[in-house]
């Protein structure tokens, strides 16, 4: 899901940081992350940590905020079936690939409990959401979905089986699943659910 | 989304465990749930709690088996839509729930990191889902799904964003949330999404 972090000495000490706190997150959760504890595993000065991020909360933003900038690109195929596929199946590469799988599940579990990393992880999805909106926006501009299509929530909508999946089952995310996402979400795009002129049965 | 627990001098030892161990997962997550602070938290005494339960793992177990046990049975309004829509309800007002919302995102956090609580997170989810399941059945008999839907999938669908919507959200859950979460599935269905046979555009 994720492209390479820029170079550069300043950006290599952030890389080191917010991987460590990646780590941190996936081996122990919200309670095993500490300043002094990711600087030691950065490799880097216990002061650059606090004079730089400060903060448990900064350093969560930080880190939610640069995986949000190395996130890929919406997709533009042309239609939107084969867009909001593409986004299933992305979504379904980054929760089943072992690292990322796991980052974005400690990430939700700490933002269960803790109000900061909420506020963050909102944001993060915030973003991601609004960047393959456009996918929607594109789509109705072709005729291709109803007008007033709430295009955040359609987004969402191809989302949420495969999060709820990794997150309340154990059996693994298939590319059926993930098409099954798709085509579940775009055929209530379709049937007018997500735009409220054409709302059907209410 | 429960109902009260049964009376009894056991029922009760295990009512007030069961009921500790929800309030420690809530109050500190799994990091704070021991069987001693269990059994003071619940006012017995600690070898009671280390004979009939014996671990945390087991204490978990039989906490989301006591939570499935007590759950609302399946609608059966008459109509497929009448059926998502009270299920989807029914989701809304359990994460909207203050103690009840709490508790399923530190059980689903809890899973997160630990094998254990997302095998018996999985048990619930598939008993609660079997449930509801039978009003996808009921439709089909009745013509308003297609043969072969996925009942169970259907369940998951229309679940799936109130989930995902508690988890990486800050916005509450409105009643047209769940009314749109239970129309999208709908429509999917009706698209025949959920059924091999009658699968649109693969």
């Amino acid at each position: 899901m994720v492209k390479a972090r820029p170079g550069g000495r300043t950006a290599a000490v952030r890389a080191a940081v917010l991987r460590a706190t990646e780590d941190l997150l996936i081996d122990a959760g919200l309670a095993g992350l500490e300043l002094p504890a990711v600087a030691e595993r950065a490799g880097v000065g216990t002061s650059t940590v606090y004079r730089r991020w400060g903060s448990v909360p900064a350093l969560i933003t930080d880190m939610l905020c640069d995986m949000a900038e190395r996130s890929v690109p919406r997709a533009d195929t042309g239609s939107l079936r084969g867009d909001l596929r593409a986004n299933a199946a992305l979504v379904r590469r980054t929760l089943s690939a072992p690292r990322e799988g796991r980052l974005f599940r400690a990430i939700i579990a700490a933002a269960a409990s803790d109000d900061a990393t909420a506020q963050a992880l909102a944001v993060f999805y915030d973003r991601r959401v609004a960047e393959w909106a456009n996918c929607v926006h594109d789509a109705v501009v072709r005729g291709e979905a109803p007008e007033r299509t709430d295009a955040e929530a359609v987004i969402r909508q191809v989302s949420a089986p495969l999060y709820y999946q990794s997150l309340t089952a154990t059996k693994p995310l298939t590319t059926r699943d993930a098409t099954r996402a798709a085509d579940a979400a775009l055929a209530a795009v379709a049937a007018g659910v997500f735009s409220p002129a054409r709302r059907p049965g209410s």
